[in-house]
Parts: C-alpha cells; sequence; structure tokens
C-alpha cells in the first residue's frame, strides 16, 4: 500500500467516525426516546474518543510529514493532507485529560445554562461560564503562540480569521449598518405597519406541503433526504444520497417555517452538491462554517426574501391556505423584510442581525483579549442594545442568556454567522455577471441555474480550497463587505422608500 | 488494567461496533431515503469488517485463553469469557476474504431473490441459490467436524442445537398435530365461518392509538422506546433507554398490525428488561433467537389469542372503531385464531404455523446432509404442503420462494421459529405454577405480574446461561414439546368443539 493509501485509510476511518456521530445526533434531535440520553452522549463520547485516538495517532503524524514533503500528489490529496495537519495538530495539541475533562464541563455547563435561560438567571450559570472560560483559556495555552488569545479561538470556525481580519470588517459594517437602520426607524413611522393575519391557524400539514413545494423548488433532492422537525432546525449531511434537514411549526406564523426551510434547504443543497467521490476525506467536504453559512443565507435572503420569490410561490401558498388575505407579492415581501430592532438574534431582520453578531463578538474579544470580569457581561451586552437598538434589555433570558453557543465552549463561531451573510452577497454579484439578472430567473420559476452555478464555484471543490481562496475562485476577488452594504442599502431604500 | 478489564474493553468495543450497526439496520428499514442504500450498505460493512478485526485479534484471543483458566472470575465474567470464546472461534473459523465474498454473494442473492419472488421464478435464483449453498457448505468445512453438516449450521442459531435434537422433537409434535389439524378441518364443515367485516376501514391512526395501549398495557415503555411503520415488522433493542419496534398497516384488517404489535413488543419487552448495567457484553444480551422468540410469541398467542386479552381490550377497540360490529370477546377471540391451511408462514396461525417450520427445517436438512439436488426444492416442498395441508402450490412464490432467509445464507435459522413457541407454552405452565392461573390475570387488566415473572426468570439473566440451561431455570425442567401440544389440543379442542 502507498504512503498516501495509507493516510486516506486512516482519513477515511476518522470520518467514518464523524459520520455516525452526525447520524446519532440528528436522531437524537428528532427521535430519540426521552430516556435514551444518557446511552446516547456515552456512545457520542466513545465515538469522539476513538476519532481522537486515530487522529492523533503517531504514525498517522509521521504520514502526514512525509506526505507534506512529497512532490508527486495530486491537488486533491495536497488539500485531504493539509486539512489533515491541521486537524490533527489541534487534536494533538490538546491532552486527552483536557479533552475529556472540557467535555465533561461543557455538558454540565449546558445543563446550567437551559435552567439559567428558563429563569433567567445570569448569576446561576455564572459559576460554570467562568469554569469554561477558565479552561478555554486552558485550551489557548496548549496550541502555538497566537498574535492575541482571541484569535487562537477565531481560527477554530473559520481557519486563518483573526481580529486583525474581523474588527476593520465589522468597524465597516457598522458604519453604515447603524445609519441605514436609523433611517429605516425612521421611515417607518409615517408608514403602515403591515403583518400576517394574527387570527388564522396554519395547520402542520399545509405549511409542509407548501415549504417541501419551495424546497423542491431550489433544488433539494427528497430522493437522497429528508424533511424532519425538531425544536432547532438544523441541517445534517449523513453520507452521500442521504442529508437531512429539520424545520419547526409555529401555527400562528408560517413564515417561522419557510425562512427555516429554505435557510436549511440551503445548507442541505451545499451538501448534496458535494463531490462525493471524495467521500470520508476533506477534498469531498463543506470547507467552512462562513461558507456553509453563505449557502443557507443566500437561499434564504437573497432568493427568499424578494418580490420575485412570492411571485412564484404565490399561487401554492394560496393553494395551502385559502383563507388566506388576498395579497400580492410586494406585501408578502415588505412582511417577510420587516426591520425592526429586537432581543433575539435568531429572529433578527438582515438589517439588525450583524450588530447582534458584533455584540457577541465584542464580548468575547473582552473576555480573551482583554480579562473582561465575567460578572459584568449583561451590562456590557445591555448597554451595546441601549445605544444600537435604543432597547431595554429586563431580562438576561433575552440578552446574553439567550444563545446557547457559550454553554457549549463555542466562543469564536459567531462570526462566521456574519461572513455567511456577506459571502453571499459577493455570491449574488457574481452569479449575475455570470448567468445575467438574478431577478429575471427567480420570475422565470426555473431556478437550476442559480444551483448549477452554486454547484460549480461552490459545493464541487469540497475543500480543495481555503475559504477566503474560494470566495476569491467564485467571485473573482477577495471576501469583502461591499456587496453586503450595498445589497442592503439598495433592498432596504427600495423597500422603506428612504433618501439615502 | 487486569487482564478481564483489558478482555472486556476489547468486548465492549466490539458491542459498540454491532450496536451502531443496529442502529443503522433500524433507520435503514424505517426512514433512511432511497438514494441512501448505496452508502449505507458501504457503512454497513466497514462497521463489520471493524468487528471482524477486533473480535479476530490474536491478543483478544490469547487473552480469552488466559481467562478460561482463571478461577477468580465471578459466573458474570465467566459468561462473558465463554460466549466471547464461541464469537471468537466462529469468527477467527472464518478467512477475511471468504467473509467478503460471502457478504457479497449474499448482497447480490437478495436482490436475485426479491426479483425471483416477484415474477415467481425460481430458475432465476437457482444460480444464486447454488452458489449459496457452495459456499455455506465451503463455511461447514471451516467449522470444527459436526456430527452432520447441517449441525453446523443449527448451532449457528441456537448454540449447541443439532439434527439428533430436532428430528425426535419435529416427529413428536408432527405426530399430534397433523391429526389435531385434520380434526379441526373437520369440524369447521359444520361450523359457521367468522370473519372481520370486509367493508370498514379502519384508519392508521386509530389502529396506532388501539395498539399503542396494547403495548402499553404490556408494559412496553414508551419513554425509552419508539414505535414506528416498516413493511416488515421488526424490533431492535438499540441501548439502554432505547428500544424500537416497527409495525405495518393493513387498512382493511386491524389485527395485522396488533399482532404485529403484541409480538414485536413481546421482543421489545425483553430487551427493555436485559441487566443494562452489563452493557455492551453477552451478559446484558439476549441469550439465543429462541428464547428471543419465545417473549413474541408468549405475548401474541398465550395472552393475545385469548377471550381474556380479547375481554380487556374491548372497550378501546369500540372506541377506537365505533362503527365495529357489536360482537363480544368470545368472537373477536375466534376470528383471532382461525385454523386454516394455508400457503405463508408468516400468515399462519398456531396449529400449522410449526408444519411449515418443518418443510424448510427437511429441505435444509436434506441439502446439507444429502445432497438434495436444489433444483427438486419446488417438487419436494409442493409435495409436503400437498401431503400435510391438502394445497396445491401454484406459484412458488406461494411456496419456496415466501421466505427472504436462504436469499441471506441463513440456513439453519427456521427451527429457532419452533423453539420460541415451545418455550413459551412451557413458559405459560411454570408462570401459572409460581403466580397462579394467568387467564384470571389477563382478565384483571393488571399484567405486571406477568411482565415482572418474564423479566424475573428470562430476562435479567441475558446471556448468563445458555438457552436450554435459562429453560430449566425459569420453569424448573429442560426444553420439551409437551406443554405446548398440551396447549394447543386443549385451546383448539374447546375453540373448535373438537373430541379428541
Amino acid at each position: 500500500m502507498s504512503r498516501y493509501a495509507e493516510f486516506l485509510q486512516t482519513t477515511e476511518d476518522i470520518f467514518r467516525l464523524s459520520a455516525l456521530a452526525g447520524h446519532l445526533g440528528w436522531d437524537q434531535e428528532v427521535l430519540m426516546p426521552q430516556k435514551g440520553g444518557q446511552a446516547r452522549g456515552d456512545m457520542m463520547s466513545w465515538l469522539a474518543k476513538e476519532r481522537h485516538q486515530k487522529l492523533t495517532n503517531e504514525h498517522y503524524g509521521n504520514l502526514i510529514s512525509e506526505l507534506e514533503q512529497s512532490s508527486s500528489l495530486t491537488k486533491d490529496e495536497q488539500a485531504n493532507v493539509r486539512e489533515m495537519r491541521i486537524a490533527h495538530d489541534k487534536a494533538k495539541a490538546l491532552p486527552v485529560e483536557f479533552v475529556a475533562k472540557y467535555a465533561q464541563l461543557r455538558s454540565n455547563a449546558l445543563r446550567s445554562w437551559q435552567e439559567a435561560r428558563a429563569t433567567s438567571n445570569f448569576s446561576s450559570f455564572l459559576p460554570h461560564l467562568r469554569e469554561l472560560v477558565e479552561m478555554t483559556k486552558e485550551k489557548i495555552a496548549f496550541y502555538p503562540p497566537p498574535q492575541t488569545p482571541y484569535d487562537a479561538l477565531l481560527d477554530e470556525f473559520e481557519y486563518g480569521m483573526k481580529v486583525s481580519d474581523y474588527d476593520p470588517l465589522f468597524a465597516g459594517l457598522k458604519q453604515r449598518i447603524v445609519p441605514l437602520l436609523h433611517s429605516i426607524i425612521e421611515a417607518k413611522k409615517n408608514q403602515e405597519n403591515f403583518h400576517l393575519p394574527d387570527d388564522m391557524i396554519f395547520s402542520i400539514e399545509s405549511q409542509t406541503n407548501f415549504c417541501k413545494q419551495v424546497s423542491k423548488r431550489m433544488g433539494f433532492d427528497f430522493e437522497a433526504g429528508r424533511m424532519d422537525q425538531s425544536t432547532h432546525p438544523f441541517s445534517s449531511g449523513l453520507w452521500k444520497g442521504d442529508t437531512r434537514f429539520t424545520t419547526r411549526f409555529d401555527e400562528a406564523d408560517p413564515f417561522s417555517c419557510l425562512y427555516a426551510v429554505m435557510h436549511e434547504t440551503g445548507h442541505a443543497l451545499y451538501e448534496q452538491g458535494l463531490p462525493h467521490e471524495f467521500a470520508y476525506c476533506p477534498r469531498g467536504q463543506a470547507v467552512s462554517l462562513g461558507v456553509h453559512e453563505s449557502q443557507s443565507r443566500f437561499w434564504e435572503n437573497q432568493i427568499g426574501r424578494t418580490p420575485s420569490f412570492w411571485k412564484i410561490v404565490l399561487p401554492a401558498l394560496k393553494k395551502e391556505f385559502p383563507n388566506f388575505p388576498d395579497w400580492d407579492a410586494k406585501m408578502l415581501n415588505r412582511i417577510a423584510n420587516d426591520v425592526e430592532p429586537g432581543f433575539i438574534r435568531v429572529e433578527a431582520d438582515e438589517v439588525t442581525y450583524n450588530l447582534h453578531i458584533m455584540i457577541r463578538y465584542e464580548i468575547e474579544k473582552r473576555i480573551f483579549n482583554e480579562n473582561l470580569p465575567l460578572e459584568d457581561i449583561p451590562q456590557v451586552w445591555n448597554s451595546m442594545m441601549k445605544e444600537w437598538f435604543d432597547l431595554d434589555v429586563g431580562e438576561d433570558s433575552n440578552g446574553c442568556l439567550q444563545d446557547i453557543h457559550w454553554s457549549m465552549g463555542a466562543f469564536g463561531y459567531f462570526p462566521t454567522y456574519t461572513l455567511g451573510n456577506l459571502y453571499a452577497s459577493q455570491l449574488l454579484e457574481a452569479m449575475a455577471d455570470d448567468i445575467g439578472d438574478v431577478t429575471t430567473i427567480i420570475e422565470s420559476g426555473e431556478w437550476t441555474p442559480i444551483l448549477e452555478w452554486l454547484k460549480e464555484k461552490i459545493h464541487v471543490h469540497g475543500s480543495l480550497y481555503t475559504p477566503s481562496e474560494l470566495i476569491e475562485y467564485a467571485t473573482g476577488r477577495p471576501p469583502t463587505a461591499e456587496p453586503f452594504i450595498n445589497y442592503l442599502e439598495e433592498k432596504y431604500s427600495n423597500l422603506y422608500e428612504l433618501k439615502i
């Protein structure tokens, strides 16, 4: 067996163990019986342990080193070696006992957070958060010294991204978004406020039919995947021919399910479009959280929150909900894009969304780079909410306790959501250059060219390139915030008839 | 780490891999999207390969040998060593290439059988069957020499059982069942024929509600398990707190679902009752197919096909199906126990069921011990159907092509179904000795004592004893056919007012 074949075999074993964990994770959220939780957790940590052992194995590390010196690898093979080097080094940096203790701590913190959020009691979560932050600082110390401590965390979720990248990005965004938001708020004062009828019940069956039609039209192959229900929508590319996503239902608001389905279908289309001939190795995997989020946000917002989209799906909507008011596409689109500062990130519109991310980024940065006392988090959070949104956070459950991420130790994750939003707009611009006006395509109802472009430019490359290389390959220039800001300003100026 | 701890760790790894395969198997039957089949098969064979490697590992074999010499093991530990010795030797006997080739052949034969059954074309399946039989004979040759070749196959499915055990057992059964069957057929000629109303639709929702109530009453814990739908009902004890079974629905016949649910709940209760403190090792596993089948058949027949059962569930039946004819428990029980020679094993009543098994046993025995030419199978099959049931098998799909087992290479499996029937009656007798008249308990509607007895006598022992030791432990005597024959004669004499 060649050295590369030997390397590939272990690599595939590692990814198979991850795929099995992914499958169990899907099952756990969708249909696992309540009392199965303990054994499931036990099985998940066994899979993680087996994976860790294979990934950190010394012989495997030597194979990677040898292959890095080889001049005979193809570009695909080089990508696999490059990505597994990163994964091997990261895994190897952490002692096994540390990993186990950290996992246990996260599991406890998750339960504590669930209680704390339910009772809006930050101080009950604080001791767990403190332990998590302390261990996360220990973790940073195990890694090679980063430019700033927080960089080591940012890098875990989007390879290569640092505070020195995010700081100017967010500053630029803020500079343009805050005035836009204030203009919208002003304009809305003199405009009628549209909203969904508040006395209708939208049956789960009809919502399912409607949303599945939309998902199909986007190009999701239901013979190679499923749509199910779970508390928090998510998507999961298990393996070739089996990609699953979930949604939730609100019987008073069909838009909640619709946009969850479009978002998750966006993720799922990426998974269905990956090059499955490279199964179980990086070359066949999605490249990053940021790029993944660009796919979900693109379909949800750039496609789904447009008047053209509503023109096309209006007949299906009226068929499934015959009592729906006789509104036109423009009206529905206005409702679907209502801008309104609110407390909750996952309910935020496109204009305010990234400000929510910035609050989290700022606080995380101060925690790890400036040792912000953790008991000050609510006050820092709330003052930013006041400054940007003019909102008073009464309950921490509406503030710093709303997200699950910190309780899972996922510090550094949030900014990838903003990257997704930026990439999505940059992709829209480049797509229009390549295949013509996207509005026209949406209105034709035949969306295949859109998916084909995304496949060709993003999906089929798996992890061949790094995230920023891939965006540059797809759009002809490095990642930049300009297209997103232009998109927001143009879209919302039209929608609210602003003069800016 | 002690030698035993080391042995246990690998043993647990082996069982974890089986449990993962069990989980994927459940998913495959219940909800996997169509195009996921190829990757699923690939993942299943990877799990099988990993398991085989761990099970046949030389160091693991040495550990077993050492522990067999140890005098300091507990009874539980001894049981684990004993069972893993059997599994290790069986796995090690077969060369890896043979196992792979055999698996591939089975996979092809399965597809060929599916087509052959659909078109009732035995000769198209014959070449695959021939290859399977040839390879199965090779397999027998890898094992230590058995008394007769077929014994090696019987032993795979019920440890220790041989032709010299089954031959007298089946002869005794046949001798008493055939006359009973003929008496029933005679008696029925002068009796009214009762059947379900043939113009009613029984909604899936109502059948689900009704059957779940029955399953709950039997003691199934729905917080530690699920009921779903699949083409062929089955049950699967995934791991602690997560036992799943499936059923099928026939909108014209709610009995089909009911008895599938009772059967599968019987299996599932065994899984829920296993000693989960011994997870992932034999001590915590069901001991054999025969004992497993005794649990399903006990609940399906000894409990479910009685007038007492129908008395208790009648109100629920009438509530779910308000248009159901106003029949009493006696009538429903008569319908549920209708004896009628038929072509299909899985639809057979209790009287004819074991004759179906004997046909398969006879043919398998002749194939492996007397080199029966395989092209003669249909003729041998059909002549036995004629002799015992007075039925002419027109289509092989109603005859020797009806079961999946041979296409999967599962020669020697069928007799375990009969063992299950025999054990179930022997358990009923012993249970009555211990806790009093079972009819009275069923009629009380409070069935906990029944389940508790089964737990105490069967479930909690896992694989501590061999199957026949366990039956002897539970009932005070070795396995015997007498209780079953007595049960049949008494039950059906009453039902059909026979004079025998």
